[in-house]
């Protein structure tokens, strides 16, 4: 039952998880205050098991300090932990042609060439929210400046590290659209419209044309360019749901502030598609890789359940509640809602577990890793508040 | 009790389960009568879930075909089965620099460049095999020429595809002294001992002195040249205790032939020490990686209970039990047996699972993968038959 008693109480819940359950837990343990930067590998109780920094964490964290510092009372402590990523990313970051190495030493010496351009998307994405936190125009140029590389060489996203035979089997991937689309939200202050709307245009088209295995409503995460299906590989059947939503509920947003309410309503029942494919009914959860055919692929992890998937589907669920009013999608928040908040938090030493095995229990205890750091939860925890005070808000007062 | 029923019986399960229960399977799924070669992906039942072809799959399966029918009464289906594969590999593996793509579709064409030398390693060893299989000469040659190309590019084995910044961080990897072992066993009446014998010497220097962690006998996957240890980082505290044990009952065999005893006592020793290490004594089984400190790694498939890991510790066990006669190996044999033989095959279709969860049930049910073909399987299976027959002729008559 939607009232304004229980979203009250959700809005309570996910801003007290923001606030004071898991952003302490980051400012107190992964700010490496000798040489700035942030460590990303903490055990459960925030030890760091691995000195070694890695950009798109780095960048990640960055963008969600200062996002907090931003909407939530201008916190110093912040304000603070963003200026030590900033600085250190200022520093050690780019190559000499502008690219970012992909991980570095505790001091900043860089381990790994900059082989994909996922660590230049997440610098680019924190330096732009740096600068709305700061005013720094070097921290807005650089933003700017990783935009252009990020066009220029997403076409070829691996460059001299490229394994594949050129054009031996094309694929359009999809984590090149929602990239596009993640910077679309987090440049358009910065990066002026005539510049993002052909970038935008161009990936609508590639996802509904190309991403949506139209007979399923199913959404492809390595499509044909042109249209068409290539089921007779696993790569082109993997299924990821919960980059399938996060990617939809990025463009719900988009579509949301440009007022194209009828690609809204394409987007919701695709949504409502993947959440039904990638739910697992036996056992709950969400796994993270899925087969098109039901057969298999070569991720050894697919079955695990992780804390951004979760996160994932219930920014998803709730943005396309939010500004669909269906009910399926409440439904499916709740249901997300309790498995999530059930599972992952840890109670005893805070923040949030990343690795569930299907049955719910933590696989592994860390809070941090090379691929986790302080990004989808607080993300997620700012939109759900916020979208849960927005319903509060639309609701009558009579429904009290 | 070990008397010569106990070794029959065991010796009858060992061949049963290779000529019976495993080699028909692949003999049916796996070759492609149309384009020659194997397939690897494999679902359950034997249907094909991928039609790429993997050159280090391919090699594998070559090098089992042809060595059991070198070693099992000649059956022509795996001279017919070798065939397909060695004339396959032969048109299509090279490229004009003679390293060998890393995968092709189905018809031959490359579809990934040859980024790393383990795809010309089980080629070679293919190829060899073949040759002792069938004389035939250019078969020799090919094996021949990649052994030379493997000790040109190992220094740096990713070629162009090196994404770490060159010595930034040094490490010596296990999987490359592992896989000069096998090529000295593969190798040793094809290329020269001149040629061989300091590349062994070489790699016993680099396994006891840098790989061997000596306050806990532990076997490093990643070691510093020179010595020590760096343990700040996750990879150089990576163990793979079945990888370890894969190593050194290649080393052992080896120098059981050289005749060097004093050598086989200190690697007797340090497997003890892996299979402690590396069996879990709550869940039973062994998984795949662990942290020399207890710590965490970046292999979300850790826990997971992996074939070949079970098969090398097997192989490793029983040949250091026939080797030093300590109680001990054949308890842990056993154990291991009755650990591998309960979960990992599948009474119904034959042939064995490669993927166990924690708990020992199956995370996946497919035989074949592009990581999985016929390789430690029936390599196991062909040294344990012998090895148990060894030691049943090896007991006196009274024990009967």
């Amino acid at each position: 039952m939607i009232n304004k008693e229980k979203l009250t109480e959700l809005n309570n819940i996910y801003k007290t998880e923001l606030l004071e359950n898991t952003l302490p837990f980051w400012l107190e343990h992964s700010i490496d205050h000798q040489y700035g930067g942030y460590f990303s590998c903490l055990m459960r109780d925030g030890r760091v098991y691995d000195t070694d920094k890695f950009a798109w964490m780095l960048g990640r964290e960055l963008w969600s300090l200062s996002k907090i510092y931003n909407e939530y009372g201008n916190d110093q402590r912040c304000l603070d932990g963003a200026k030590a990523g900033a600085v250190f990313l200022r520093k050690h970051a780019f190559t000499k042609e502008g690219d970012v190495y992909f991980s570095y030493k505790q001091n900043g010496e860089p381990l790994v060439h900059p082989y994909n351009i996922f660590s230049e998307c997440f610098v680019c994405a924190g330096f732009a929210e740096y600068y709305r936190a700061t005013g720094e125009e070097w921290s807005k140029e650089l933003a700017i400046k990783l935009h252009e590389r990020i066009q220029i060489r997403k076409k070829r996203p691996k460059g001299i590290w490229t394994k594949a035979v050129d054009d031996a089997r094309a694929f359009s991937a999809l984590n090149t659209i929602m990239i596009d689309f993640m910077l679309f939200i987090e440049l358009k202050d910065i990066v002026p419209e005539y510049e993002l709307m052909p970038i935008l245009e161009e990936n609508i088209h590639r996802f509904f044309k190309w991403h949506v295995d139209v007979p399923n409503n199913r959404i492809l995460e390595r499509a044909i360019p042109g249209g068409g299906y290539d089921f007779d590989h696993m790569e082109g059947r993997l299924l990821t749901p919960g980059h399938a939503l996060e990617t939809m509920w990025f463009l719900m947003k988009i579509l949301h502030e440009l007022g194209n309410t009828k690609l809204i309503n394409t987007l919701a029942e695709l949504m409502l598609h993947s959440i039904n494919y990638g739910w697992d009914e036996q056992l709950g959860g969400i796994p993270v890789y899925k087969d098109a055919l039901g057969l298999m692929g070569d991720k050894l992890e697919a079955n695990q359940r992780h804390w951004w998937v979760h996160l994932e589907s219930l920014s998803a669920m709730l943005l396309a509640y939010k500004l669909t009013r269906r009910q399926e999608f409440w439904e499916w928040f709740i249901r997300i809602h309790d498995y999530t908040f059930k599972h992952f938090p840890d109670e005893e030493y805070g923040e949030w577990y990343g690795y569930l095995d299907k049955y719910g229990n933590p696989e592994f205890t860390v809070k941090g890793s090379k691929f986790k750091t302080y990004y989808h939860l607080p993300r997620t925890l700012m939109c759900c508040e916020r979208w849960l005070n927005d319903l509060y808000l639309s609701l009558p007062d009579t429904t009290v």
